[in-house]
């Protein structure tokens, strides 16, 4: 038996000390903690990565702190337009949504496709359809609506931007006691955003991916720098063809090859061995770990 | 000055000899060699690859013999919708769109979301708002309407399947003078499919990659695999990585990797030294290439 292991994100971007309050960053802190303990529940009893990833993504979007699910930010029309995408690593079998309204949990949609569909990816309306055949929890406009997105919503329309200060996603990684590697990534987008625009999260190989060979990565960060650098993937060839160690491959496209395009974000990622990073060129990330017999890590900011 | 080369595929699939007539092959023949001459035309007064590449597919997708534009195929709705992504080697930048309804050419769209929007990837009804904007030449329903891809939706939905015989997709990759590689690929998606499916075509990594430093590729093939695979990257990562050569990594990738999985179809390629492989595992792949002062090369069946 491996010795399971499990990472969240909860986004990453401009997140600083100086603009955090104790009551907030205590609540960030419970967020993460409460996504690794419902991963943690699954692996502990020798459930599947996969499972543990959906859990702890449930959690995630749950929480109205968190841009996914509950807590996803406003298109320029106001509405909440959802992607998720989640991947096993023994299989390679993957499942995806995007541009979806009213799901309660994206991330079970993106397994339901995985599992009860003969497609990867489905999109907007037919998306919509399919999530109505698997009967998948819906939640009114109402839940989605948290007074702090209106008012992000409200600024980046006044400057006419998007808000790429807001580039939050949520991500679990897992490596279960099979030693099956599984990723899964959850956004509500960018707050302000047009045009029907999809990001990475919800694209196998740039915002999630997963093989038993290498390893599970889920990204959070400016998504079209993510897409352009095939990030996820990218990690993983680094690894198989290169025979670099995790570290070494997560250094090189998060430090390296992002920065140099302009790609600001970050991703976890864990290998075969239990080995796990958390790297971001961003200010902060909210990020969490657990080893099995381990303590819990939580980080937040840069240091 | 670097010589130039230019490659186009027209989809890969069940396409043998014994189901073909002299008309058809020479109809299919023509249409390689008639978008060969269009992106030949941009190469040959030293023009961009990436402005080869577009002028390349507008002919595939003018033609109404390619499952592209206007001959592309139903969905179960009695639809066209049709995607589209192109990639230019030097910057890494790209664009794609899914979803699209009535545009006479989707390549055009995409190239102008690279250029002319802060996104990649753009879907569904915000991409036609996009298109609007853009002022993208549209097409009523009546010109894609083709009788034999009438005549195919009636029969996959009497067998209620999608039609995998018909993975149909129209791509190109070119090599300019300026040593610069470039990559499209657009395609009116599977017949008979269901709930806003999304294959490989407009996902940057799977169906379409272009990076100077090794290669451009164009897929064509069970979409849902070269996803999970990421294949045009893959061939990329296995040159950058391990140093094969463009040849070697496309066999893995085709030969090995994909039919492991499962996964049919084919893949054109061009490295920066103007080497082309035109590889596939299916029956067949409408396909050509030339390289500056060359013949053409014009390939359908496996022999």
């Amino acid at each position: 038996m491996n010795q399971y292991a499990i990472a969240v994100h909860g986004g990453a971007g401009t997140i600083l000390r100086s603009t955090m309050t104790p009551e907030k960053e205590e609540a960030y802190r419970k967020g993460l903690s409460d996504a690794i303990a419902a991963g943690e529940a699954v692996l502990k009893k020798n459930g599947h990565s996969l499972v543990a990833v959906e859990k702890a993504i449930r959690v995630l979007e749950d929480n109205p702190l968190f841009n996914a699910g509950r807590g996803s930010v406003f298109t320029n029309k106001g509405k909440n337009e959802m992607d998720a995408s989640i991947m096993e690593g023994r299989s390679l079998m993957a499942g995806a949504v995007t541009g979806v309204r009213n799901i309660k949990n994206p991330i079970s949609l993106a397994k339901a496709v995985m599992e009860k569909s003969e497609h990867v990816f489905l999109s907007g309306e037919g998306a919509m359809k399919f999530a109505e055949l698997m009967k998948a929890e819906r939640e009114p406009d109402e839940y989605f609506v948290v007074a702090e997105r209106l008012e992000q919503l409200k600024k980046a329309k006044e400057a006419d931007k998007t808000m790429l200060d807001h580039i939050g996603t949520v991500g679990c990684v897992a490596l279960d006691v099979h030693g099956n590697l599984a990723a899964g990534t959850s956004t509500g987008g960018m707050t302000n955003k047009k045009f029907g625009r999809v990001g990475d999260t919800p694209m196998i190989g740039a915002g999630t991916y997963a093989n038993n060979a290498t390893c599970a990565v889920s990204c959070t960060g400016h998504g079209e720098y993510f897409i352009r650098a095939v990030v996820a993937h990218d990690v993983s060839c680094l690894m198989e063809y290169k025979g670099l160690p995790l570290s070494e491959a997560c250094k090189i496209v998060v430090q390296d090859k992002l920065v140099k395009m302009g790609g600001e974000g970050g991703l976890i990622a864990l290998d075969a061995h239990g080995n796990i990073e958390l790297a971001f060129n961003s200010d902060g990330m909210y990020r969490a770990s657990k080893k099995q017999g381990g303590e819990i890590f939580i980080g937040i900011y840069r240091d």
